[in-house]
């Protein structure tokens, strides 16, 4: 039978994937406002920010009840302390969106400096970082945790490629420097993104990896494993 | 008379102002190294960085303990619970120190584009809130977490200063362009790492301010405030 405690933790599971969600959005609506050069989209990105920043205010809240209410040890402790740190995270990709949003509406403005190939293509890969950290969070899942730090590679890559064909616009044709430079900002962002997705996909992986040294040490009745309480 | 646990959340404050000082170590090696084109100082920052990386889990680690073994409320749980969070931002700082050394290690073997005169500005006034926000948060002083967030502005104005400036090199000289965007680079670091030290000192002044807005409910006697736990 599912306790009322069991019942709550659900409720946070589902509120930090609902997060999640948003943040993917955000980022889909700020890229996709500069790809189809469409400012109305970047100004989705506005009002998705302020969802977000309620969302991380009502969960930290309900984390800080569950720990003071419920008195959860191990495997539950972790679970909501890590909750804590990934809605801060999630709160500044969303940031980092923003950021993406106000480069784009600027260069709206101008003629387009090049096809956005490269662009749209880290986006994707940030935002399927974001979902399956999540995923790979809630699931105790430390291989899909892996396959999100392999793609940081990916994206740093694609980063590494557009800078230097943007360099080559710089040194061509000094015109092109102000929108090359908001076309390196937009990469960064998503770079940045990127990171903070690795960087919770690496608190993943530790904590289940911990888990189980743990669970040895637990084993061998007093070894000397990580203990993670 | 000192409890057991006071001592141990004694221990915790002292554990983040070492941390936070290591950051502040960090940051200055790196720009000290761009500024004396001293790529041993670059190293020292690589050094530190693996101490800030342990002191990091080492913390999270007791504040588990604290969490698990003494089930504090109110107060002690949410200090705990900012602890959590701001080892992490103390890392990513750290993280942030070490892209600017990487770039004073690539800068270094090109001649200067130009004297440093704003970016150790940047520096000392970032350094500076590192060391105030851990500060506020310790002593629970809003009004020295508020002028943390008014220096934001400054790094923010003096980023923008240098950022026309090297645009101004560029546009001029194509021969200037990697250098200027290495160095552009180093300001988006420090830049972040001011965000970070805002983002903290805004937690520590929404917690005041939570507990300001409790208090006086709880003077009114079931009045409607913010219940922070």
């Amino acid at each position: 039978m599912e306790t009322h405690f069991q019942k709550e933790l659900q409720e946070l599971e589902e509120s930090l994937l609902k997060m999640a969600g948003l943040v993917e959005g955000a980022i889909s609506d700020a890229v996709q406002s500069l790809v189809k050069r469409d400012s109305d989209l970047a100004q989705k990105t506005f009002e998705g920010e302020d969802k977000i920043n309620d969302m991380e205010l009502a969960i930290d809240d309900s984390c800080l009840k569950l720990l003071a209410l419920r008195h959860p040890v191990a495997t539950d402790l972790r679970f909501i302390t890590s909750a804590m740190k990934i809605i801060t995270d999630l709160e500044r990709m969303g940031d980092q969106a923003v950021n993406i949003a106000e480069r784009a509406i600027s260069l709206n403005q101008e003629p387009q400096l090049k096809p956005y190939i490269d662009i749209p293509r880290m986006a994707e890969i940030t935002q399927s970082m974001v979902k399956d950290v999540l995923d790979a969070f809630v699931n105790q899942d430390p291989k899909l945790a892996r396959s999100v730090c392999e793609r940081d590679d990916l994206v740093d890559g694609l980063n590494d490629q557009v800078f230097r064909e943007l360099l080559t616009y710089m040194y061509g044709d000094s015109q092109t420097i102000a929108r090359a430079v908001h076309l390196m900002i937009v990469c960064r962002c998503l770079e940045r993104i990127a990171d903070h997705a690795t960087n919770l996909a690496e608190d993943v992986i530790f904590m289940l990896d911990a888990r189980v040294i743990k669970h040895h040490a637990d084993v061998k009745e007093g070894g000397e494993g990580r203990n993670i309480t």
